[in-house]
């Protein structure tokens, strides 16, 4: 069973750097990796603040949350 | 050929724990992942922090540097 990955994000510099080497140096073939925009489904930023997302961009593994340098804070969007 | 990924912690419990789950997560196929123990290795410090380091753990991506949560100051070190 592959591991799911969420990668939260806003379209932020900060986020879209972060994608483009972190997430996308992800081993695909062992984790199932979800890209989450949430100014584009903000319906979805109660989900990311309950699972401890507090700033994007983030990733969240399981039920571990890795903040990743800063580029906006939750309550921000 | 392969790019280079640098994983800089100081051992610290976030360093660890980050490395458990995003080091272990990188395309290995793809990508030369190198992790520096900081405290074990101090002479890598000035390494670090002239690719702009701040604080461990952190990723360097080539010239990018991401910062990972934070588990302490590179001035701490």
């Amino acid at each position: 069973m592959t591991q799911s990955i969420k990668f939260y994000h806003a379209g932020c510099p900060v986020c879209v750097s972060a994608e483009k080497s972190i997430v996308a140096a992800l081993d695909a073939t062992r984790f199932d990796i979800e890209v989450v925009h949430l100014g584009q489904t903000p319906d979805r930023i109660d989900e990311a603040k309950r699972a401890g997302v507090q700033s994007v961009p983030a990733l969240l593994f399981g039920e571990e949350v890795l903040h990743i340098n800063h580029g906006a804070d939750l309550s921000a969007l």
